[in-house]
């Protein structure tokens, strides 16, 4: 059976062809009325007319409303004065079924009202543009790991330890024991280096950020490579041609999208191989240049990732940073044992953090020290450290958070349109 | 940077490379050595000998342990006789880490065992071999719907509303909220269908089976595609499309997989199009047939699968059930009241359902008094019934169970292997 969508109106022009969707938008004119149909993978306007149309079909002018499901069979032409380019004559319209007066209209509606009708407000150009962008990112993300020989590991959901912190799990009770959800996939992915050379995990990590911002979600989708025998070169030279290839497979396939939110694709052009490489001390003489008071041990926020990247008109990588503020699976860097090979590449254009990773502590004993500082036990970690015990490797690898990339590459001021359902403190429904 | 891993050894053959990896297995032989190279990707045979190689590198073969890291160089040459077909000439060997004495050897472990050394059990051909074709089968399930015209709707873990049944919910504290998990992300996915025509989501998904069996885990992935304008005809005509895509790609890229596994691959070959498609009243003749006791209104059992199922050489689709036994939200049969329009896909040698789905209830009327039947309320299912009101719309769905398929089509006697690490009710670490 074959299947006509706006999106590839190109290749049927000249037939007559059946388009299934929702009034977009209707606009009548005396002996002609136009509909804009809307099919979820673009928009067609339909032209209406008492000639070309039979009598119960141009009818309908006077009954349709707004997210009315119809049938429009008719002719496709190029029309470049229609938006996307295509228009249809249209032969017969058959109702599918009346709307009731739609909730969501041109007029401004406030934030949590367009959350509350976030099933509906999907249907909407702009929030359609937005999740199609992402599914582009995330094709992208997949195609670029399975192109170059990694495996797919998925990693659980359900852990029994904590990774990240323990102040923002989410816990469940599980048959009379407590399981936490995933923050990461990383201890899970060096396992999976050892057994598959490099790999990839990627599933939605959870954190209970009790923080209200713009950056944040509860739940929200991670990629993490993790890599074999690569050092924290190999990981900046992979991270930045990752980032790269997002971003041109965006351009390729999503300008009409990107048009539809206006952004401006010349800032996406510029980002090519090779990014800059800061380390972390070089990070704080910027900030130091720009005024701000900084000292060398701090962590940066949010204002500080904005003036460091600021500098710069691609994702700049900052390398190196203390060991205190880092996570105890760091490499020493072995000329500093203050400082950890860790990386996190900061998103142009203000948007802050997008990657953050590092090469893994492969030294046991080191890697039992830190554990302690943290005061945990080794037999917390046990099956971790086994991956030392047996055959320790040199590996890498970093956590890219989808929704952060989306909200950069479309150019959004809130995370919050990134994802279909999005989840913050105070949104859990629809 | 070029990069040399063992599958793709045919590109490199009479090249001098350097391959990074783990001892599989050491043969030693007098004035020659055999070391079996694990990298993940593949084994190697790198043969050594004090002529072509240095004497340190020789001198490894009394210190080398199973598992220990190291880095070979040599000229790589095709060798019939070779497990995978080619062997490394050795020139250099260097060793990165000397593993412990391995806890996994040839001898028969417990599945209890295994399973606690689950993270180093990877690692082994058979494992490796299972975990690289779940990789190609979920590559296969995301490129047959990303070329056709489906859009990726990420649908969320964290839901307010059961929507399986509330005896296999895994709950958590959401800010002084109650949050369950995810159990399906279809009522997300119906939304999708309105606003973007077809959809998928693909997660994992969560289910607290008290139930100890083969085909359970309590965190499984499930990809849902949802079809606006789609019936319980197109539905099967895509199921069995899809299905069949799935098997072709593991026999076109995994062929040396299913052999280490010893798949029977002529099972898998003859699964081809069209399916066979029975209704639920004719597989209750097929059981009564054979002798069991089973009434109209029944739900079949695992075992009344299986004896449905071999009467087929291929997956069989089972649609229109008896109302009572599914799910609210599927479509009645408008020729029998008692029956929906469900559809369930068996897969043969009695490996069990692998697709659920329906043609979903599009008139609200009957929608809302299915969800009054199951003793809820309107308001639980506000915004799931606003895509009734608002451009109701035919339209159809199904899940498919990544973890089931892969243990039918790699073979196995239990679903424990299918996924990097499982989680059962039994079984949270590591």
């Amino acid at each position: 059976m074959k299947e006509y969508f706006i999106q590839n109106a190109k290749a049927f022009v000249g037939e007559t062809v059946t388009l299934k969707g929702w009034a977009y938008n209707v606009r009548k004119s005396g002996k002609i009325w136009f509909l804009l149909l809307r099919d979820g993978t673009g928009i067609m306007q339909c032209v209406v007319t008492s000639f070309d149309a039979d009598e119960a079909s141009f009818a309908l002018k006077d009954e349709i409303t707004l997210e009315s499901s119809v049938l429009v069979t008719g002719v496709v032409k190029a029309e470049p004065r229609s938006p996307g380019g295509y228009e249809m004559l249209a032969h017969k319209l058959e109702l599918v079924a009346i709307a009731e007066e739609y909730p969501i209209s041109k007029k401004d509606h406030g934030i949590d009202y367009l959350m509350d009708n976030r099933h509906l407000w999907l249907r909407s150009k702009r929030q359609n543009a937005i999740i199609r962008i992402r599914h582009t990112i995330i094709k992208a993300i997949r195609d670029f790991f399975d192109a170059r020989d990694f495996t797919l590991v998925d990693t659980p959901i359900f852990q029994k330890a904590a990774t990240e912190g323990v102040a923002t799990l989410f816990a469940t009770e599980y048959f009379g024991e407590k399981a936490y959800l995933a923050q990461t996939g990383q201890l899970y992915g060096e396992a999976g280096a050892a057994a598959f050379g490099k790999i990839y995990c990627f599933g939605p990590t959870f954190r209970a950020e009790k923080s209200k911002t713009r950056r944040h979600l509860t739940e929200f989708w991670m990629v993490e490579p993790e890599m074999a025998f690569y050092d924290l070169d190999m990981n900046m030279d992979l991270a930045e041609e990752f980032v790269t290839y997002i971003v041109a497979q965006v351009l390729e396939h999503r300008r009409p999208e990107l048009e539809t939110l206006e952004r401006d694709t010349s800032k996406l052009e510029a980002i090519q191989v090779p990014f800059p490489r800061i380390s972390y001390t070089e990070g704080v003489k910027i900030l130091q240049k720009n005024g701000v008071d900084f000292k060398w041990g701090d962590d940066f926020g949010g204002g500080d990732e904005t003036i460091i990247s600021s500098q710069f008109d691609r994702p700049v990588m900052v390398h190196r940073y203390p060991a205190a503020i880092k996570a105890f699976y760091m490499k020493r860097d072995p000329e500093n044992d203050k400082q950890v090979m860790a990386l996190d590449m900061l998103a142009p254009e203000g948007y802050g953090e997008i990657i953050g990773g590092s090469q893994r502590e492969d030294d046991i004993e080191k890697l039992i020290s830190r554990i302690k500082d943290d005061g945990a036990t080794e037999e917390d970690y046990s099956w971790y450290l086994d991956l030392r015990r047996y055959g320790s490797f040199p590996h890498s690898g970093f956590g890219l958070g989808v929704e952060r990339v989306v909200t950069w590459i479309c150019g959004l001021k809130h995370i919050r349109e990134t994802i279909p359902f999005p989840r913050t403190i105070s949104r859990l429904n629809p």
